[in-house]
């Protein structure tokens, strides 16, 4: 079986779902890409001109038939209604994925939405950007990140697994398997929580606006994340409600033990506290230099001033 | 008077200290410029070697005598006995400012222990990076960031601060003037909070290492000055700790008010919290563009997939 697509439905054509047919185009992939979105927004028109589709449909029943391939790329609470969508339209054997920033809701509501005759393989692509819309898309958006994957339990899906592992290794992303809830309490921890915590920065710096004219490369680098999509983030701190809240506490903990090491102007403690959080990270950054993983995000504005 | 100067002492020749020695030479502020560092370390040669200082000296006093303006670039909590060391060897008129994080403990330690015949004009520009030591200097560390900078009292001291204005302003700084109480309470908020906030966030996904290995450009950019130099930001913990306490508190807050929105699932307070932060750091963006600021740290490695 050949491991490109000849029809792939991409649902969704915002940031990660034009980026993703700009990379399937690139990596020969997919022979044809239709983009499925909504009629009274430019996204569709601008993922078309920018030939990250090649048909535009705003009717996703009539779009999948035609599919081999469908993948979610919509903020995750429209998945329930795209589900419903697509099951009577699929074809038998067909795969569908997403690009979901939580899998337990997502895999749960694909094994009660979607026939036994389609495979459903969850996939988080690791890679973003605060920026949004098809106008920021790119086509090595995923290169040299990490993607998460949860294995399909029955073994009819196996291969259907090993075409949507193969789709994101062409596209230089590396592969972790770990099951829906696990992969929900990692992301709670290292993607949601620091996004949580940019949002409360950005607004705690805000109550006296004229402070921010004197912010340096900490406090805008800090508070990226901050100008994310405001639907996206909603939608995911409330699917993955429960994991966010623990690791919210869990990172409160971590904050007032520095907190209580200031306070008590405790040196060797506050020395300890800093000394741990800067291992941690350098030992990460030459890991993941050493691995050919990108140690910074890829959306950077070219810098006037950088050398 | 020249705005220039003819003997710059740079005490302490890190990564601000070199790069402001590269920066003075490249736009012709000093004639000549001697590093002052420590006998058991490498920065000295290292800067010398950069060209970043013409003479290295191990021995402050002794170099003192020669300088019409000294520099203080050593972590914070050095500078009492810097200046107990400068004082009896400054020549009259010669201008003392620094680089430091915090200022209402410099500048009274500066009036506490300085002779009345020199001017200390309290000076922070608001750049660095999360790297270290004269190896990671660059000449143009400070352009396009802003610099502020504490008013001195006395009439005899203003032609003083103009020039440290004009230097500052050569090197490409835009320049916020603020008393030392008023200049601690912002950048508690704007630079401490978000510095205190990385630290703690890297420790709370360490508890867990494995998860580490899944982090995305999000992770990567909201801890980046986790990877701060350890011996400074204890110092400025420390000697900034009340406004540093108090922006804690008040991040907590606006914390703890997006955790009550999960909880409660209430969908339109926590779309209005993610809201007004990303509109705050969006306008931030909008004017910092305008007016010709970086909007991003200045030391991003180049990425491997940029475009």
């Amino acid at each position: 079986m050949s491991q490109s697509f000849n029809h792939v439905l991409i649902h969704g054509v915002g940031l990660l779902g034009a980026s993703l047919g700009l990379a399937l185009k690139k990596h020969r992939l997919a022979h044809t890409i239709t983009g499925v979105g909504r009629a009274n927004s430019p996204s569709l028109s601008i993922a078309q001109s920018r030939h990250a589709i090649d048909h535009a449909s705003t009717d996703l029943a009539s779009a999948v038939p035609a599919a081999d391939l469908v993948i979610l790329c919509t903020p995750i609470r429209q998945f329930p209604a795209a589900f419903q969508t697509l099951a009577p339209a699929l074809r038998p054997g067909t795969i569908v994925t997403d690009v979901g920033s939580t899998k337990s809701d997502v895999c749960r509501w694909a094994s009660e939405l979607l026939p036994p005759h389609v495979h459903f393989i969850g996939s988080h692509p690791m890679a973003g950007s605060e920026k949004s819309g098809p106008q920021a898309a790119r086509d090595n958006l995923y290169h040299n990140a990490v993607c998460l994957l949860c294995p399909p339990a029955s073994a009819e899906s196996q291969p259907a697994f090993a075409r949507i592992r193969h789709l994101w290794s062409t596209l230089g992303m590396r592969l972790i398997e770990l099951m829906p809830d696990v992969h929900d309490r990692w992301v709670a921890t290292i993607s949601h929580l620091p996004h949580a915590v940019a949002f409360a920065l950005v607004n705690a710096a805000s109550h006296e606006p004229k402070m921010l004219e004197a912010v340096a490369g900490g406090f805008l680098d800090t508070t990226r994340v901050a100008s994310s999509d405001v639907s996206m983030w909603t939608d995911i701190f409330l699917t993955n409600r429960a994991a966010v809240l623990a690791s919210l506490d869990v990172f409160s903990a971590d904050l007032a033990a520095l907190r209580d090491a200031i306070a008590a102007e405790n040196e060797p403690a506050l020395r300890d506290i800093l000394t741990r959080a800067k291992r941690s990270r350098d030992d990460l950054l030459a890991r993941r230099q050493a691995a050919g993983l990108s140690i910074r995000s890829p959306h950077t504005p070219p810098s006037k001033d950088a050398e």
